[in-house]
């Protein structure tokens, strides 16, 4: 890695699917520019895992935005007063935090302006996924449409580049993945319901769509959890 | 205006646009819920405007989300190391904030997905604009393409319309339509470097294109400044 490395805004959740990603940006030779943000999660303690996963992976530097997107509500991931499933339901979940893969990505877009970044990393995931509309391919391509627009760089013919490597792998996908590219999936917390001490609640839909990835894998999950099976 | 008349988010700095936007919105028969981000810009005074704008508009609620987008810097409206200049350049200016529309425009988008809104409505203007790419028809409509694919209500068939009237308006024709609407222009402020009580400075871009304005719409311009012609 050298000063003429690809500069990259990496979206890190401190999560398994975004601890892969910033590893497959590392191995495509970039320069890692870590973002994550506090909007009032309840699972706040995935921002310590993001700093350790950043710090981990050699990240040039951590940027954690405020933003208080709890204020507008409409989400069990950010209102207390509703309860994170324990079993999964049909439709588009309760846990779905109203435009929030749009909003990440676009500070992403403006922090990549700022660096004169060549590439945005989201770990968005179509396969293994809880039925999110801003999780598809198309949705990815729109925002890159935007992204063209909107930026200077845009403007001046140098866009800026979406990555979403994680698109179409199914959670085992990922999980094996990672291993080849040696994550330390025991640094990384998933659950959206975790314990103050960052232990996992087993039954939440990430829970269970991560535990499943690591069995269909075939690999040991370093996972803490708050209760046994 | 009944339980049946159509919810807008309305994007509200408290400036001159933004004031005539929401005018517009109202005789367009919306229920106006008006949405301002305190971000970190210098002209932070522009808050109170858009408190007191919402209010003398009837706005059924006034959300300020704030976020700390001075940290991702790149702006002279968001870095105090960065002057505003005092006369126009070419190009991209100074005062653009990477991605500020964009982000403005996915928080609003969570909202109205969280309160079922109908419709945003959006300021920009590609007239008398500062060579903002965010700014721009063609980037309004890849927004409009993206909310239809990001939210519950694209996914389910009733999309989110993305509303810019003052898009191919000069600033006169703003003005013009703001007073016919009775649009109390001495509630707003424009100005992007204002003393602490919020009189304008006269001459930064912002400054220039509003006085225009009212000298080509023929109207006397309400607006406090810091300093005579």
């Amino acid at each position: 890695m050298n000063k003429n490395s690809p500069r990259a805004v990496i979206l890190l959740s401190g999560g398994l699917d975004s601890a892969t990603l910033m590893a497959i940006a590392r191995r495509d030779g970039c320069r890692c520019y870590a973002i994550s943000f506090d909007y009032g999660q309840r699972h706040r303690c995935e921002l310590d895992a993001a700093a350790v996963v950043a710090e981990h992976n050699g990240a040039v530097e951590h940027k954690v935005i405020s933003l208080n997107l709890d204020s507008i509500g409409g989400s069990a991931l950010t209102d207390i007063n509703l309860d994170v499933p324990e079993s999964p339901g049909s439709g588009i979940p309760i846990t779905y935090v109203p435009a929030r893969n749009t909003v990440f990505l676009s500070i992403a877009l403006g922090w990549a302006e700022v660096l004169d970044a060549e590439r945005i990393y989201i770990g968005v995931n179509a396969v293994d996924y809880s039925g999110y509309p801003d999780c598809r391919p198309e949705y990815v391509a729109a925002f890159q449409t935007l992204a063209n627009l909107a930026t200077r760089q845009g403007v001046e013919g140098q866009p800026i580049s979406i990555e979403a490597p994680l698109q179409l792998m199914s959670k085992a996908e990922i999980v094996t993945l990672g291993k080849e590219l040696k994550v330390d999936y025991s640094l990384t917390i998933s659950c959206y319901n975790p314990a103050p001490g960052g232990e996992a609640c087993r039954v939440c839909d990430a829970c269970r769509l991560r535990a499943q990835g690591f069995i269909e894998a075939g690999f040991a999950d370093p996972t803490r959890y708050q209760r046994e099976m």
